[in-house]
């Protein structure tokens, strides 16, 4: 079995993190997967929309720590493969934002550490009632420096502090108070109402949804005098969109749009 | 009757948008009402507080479609308007936080768009009970790229994703939760509500309220240690205010504050 | 009695503001005497976590408005005297960020103006049921400029211009719900409820934190992909501590750490 799923229905690519065994640790061998079916979605039209999930017990407990310390027999006791780890990871989690499509985290168990980076890092996330998320290196002294990056561009300052320096999990459903995840859901639907959502957005316009989320995460850190000035131009080549004037149309006729997509 | 109608008492300008007809809709006539009353407003000191809502069914369902629809029957098929459109409804969305009294949505029905952009980019909010909030332009190819530069700066990063690319509603309620609105009252209560706040605020020294807003957007994407050099001198340069002084030695005197303004 | 009271207890500094009779207001010699402890503090390495209470009925009412009122008898009628204060108090919240070692904010009674921007500049922050914050110069005519620094980088937008113009205070329970404190326990546990989450984050190893903290503050403003390269570093150098690969080591052999720090 390959150590990344992918089964595609319709316009909804299903990534599935399969290594239960280690509860999908993020180890070389799952970063490059993850990494060659990111870099394999972007081109790609027929793919509307992403779901991230987890086989077995995880979503994602984090890098693989075993692999990690195999890595110290190096003769710089491994330093130099840590600093190409993290980039490797860091660069899989900026490939998910800057991803065209937006990628959907169906989240269940744990999803801790670099797991819990994964989920603050997709665009929403639907997480099964029972799901804890921590981001608890801090309690073998490996401080989560990577995912606070993702975890504090998520939920408020302080409660992104207290997460990272106690090291204490949170249920799913303070992640949804606190902004990490978008709802909840009884496990047994979990799958299904991932699902649906994934569905609602398939059924947009695509050029539409993908100019969006490209635009969303450009915008968000400028400026916004500057944010304005950009989305404007890209409201306007969006106006230019012979669907979105396909779009536009129907809805002043009060039909539904007849998108060639 | 005025596409925008004013009505001045005492300290507090109410704007009302008034073509119920089409939802209130951002058209060419309405942005340049707005323009030309926050102009007008700027540097109107005996207003203090600005309060802006809706004729008829909604508070603002956002552009003017029909109106853009017609634009590209232009030689260029509406782009150089279309460009000119959203520069002009940024300018006006950038004025409302650019001026330096306070300015509150008085929201009722529904707020899409940017409707809902007019909202998140107004200082403050309150909603009337059944009130729905949407960035919903996803749903005709259109999707919401400058109302998202004023939502993802009041709500959670995976929140306004989930509105944006869903073009699902939110109630009044959840918006609370979410930041968007400040509360929520009774739709019965709604501009006496609107009032009492605004009346607050006007019977503050008008002079700190105003350095106080221009500061706010000022230093609010500032690193913090230039955040602090800007507002320690801000702050310095209210002190010298004869104003401030009497509201300082008033409160050390334990009396009301005896303003000239 | 000294004006800022220090009682370690182990690897936890205590500090207790306390000049009860002025509501621990940052005076001149109170914000001294914050400084001189925190310079000390920050090359302390027997000190892992830093609590902040307050003496009396408050945990801090903000600045001495009688002893800024003094200050106009200077033939600048104070300027120069309050461009320094609001630089020595900037500098001094900086210093709280700044410094390694957690800070946690043991919060009571009230907490206005500058005593509220103090519960939103340390890391974390726990309240007594009861404990009322708010931001309310703008009552005596001087908007709380340097508050708002800290407090709109913790609550959302809309609500911290609320809390700016309006002057209202807020409940312990809704600082909680905003993201201003942590939590809220019963007044006669706070105490008590505070040492727990200063003795949890003192048993973690403590360079772990303190890197993790620094690079907090330093990653959360900076666009995301130099967050990544920034906090890639951080993590590889932290793999490198010896105390850190005994934490892997441990965690993997199913022990607890043992740890030489």
């Amino acid at each position: 079995m390959a150590i990344l799923e992918r089964n595609d229905t319709g316009a909804i690519a299903r990534l599935k993190m399969n290594a239960p065994e280690r509860l999908n640790a993020l180890s070389d061998e799952m970063l490059a997967a993850l990494q060659a079916e990111l870099d394999a979605l972007r081109d790609d039209n027929s793919i509307r929309v992403v779901i991230l999930s987890g086989a077995g017990k995880a979503f994602c407990a984090g890098h693989d720590l075993k692999q990690m310390t195999q890595g110290r027999q190096a003769s710089d006791r491994g330093l130099s493969y840590f600093q190409d780890l993290f980039d490797r990871c860091a660069k899989m989690m900026l490939s998910i934002q800057s991803l065209p499509q937006p990628v959907i985290a169906q989240t269940h168990g744990i999803a801790t550490a670099a797991g819990c980076q994964l989920v603050a890092t997709c665009d929403m996330a639907i997480a099964a009632e029972g799901t804890r998320f921590g981001v608890n290196g801090v309690n073998i002294g490996l401080f989560c420096s990577t995912p606070m990056v993702a975890l504090s561009r998520n939920i408020p300052r302080k409660q992104a502090f207290e997460m990272l320096t106690t090291g204490d999990f949170i249920s799913a459903e303070r992640a949804a108070e606190l902004g990490l995840v978008n709802r909840v859901v009884p496990e047994n639907l979990l799958a299904e109402e991932t699902d649906t959502l994934a569905e609602k957005l398939a059924a947009k316009l695509s050029s539409a949804v993908k100019i969006g989320k490209t635009a969303f995460y450009q915008q968000v850190n400028m400026p916004v005098d500057q944010a304005y000035a950009y989305t404007a131009e890209v409201m306007a080549q969006n106006m230019m969109d012979r669907n979105t004037e396909e779009g536009i149309s129907a809805f002043i006729e009060k039909r539904p749009p007849n998108w060639h997509q």
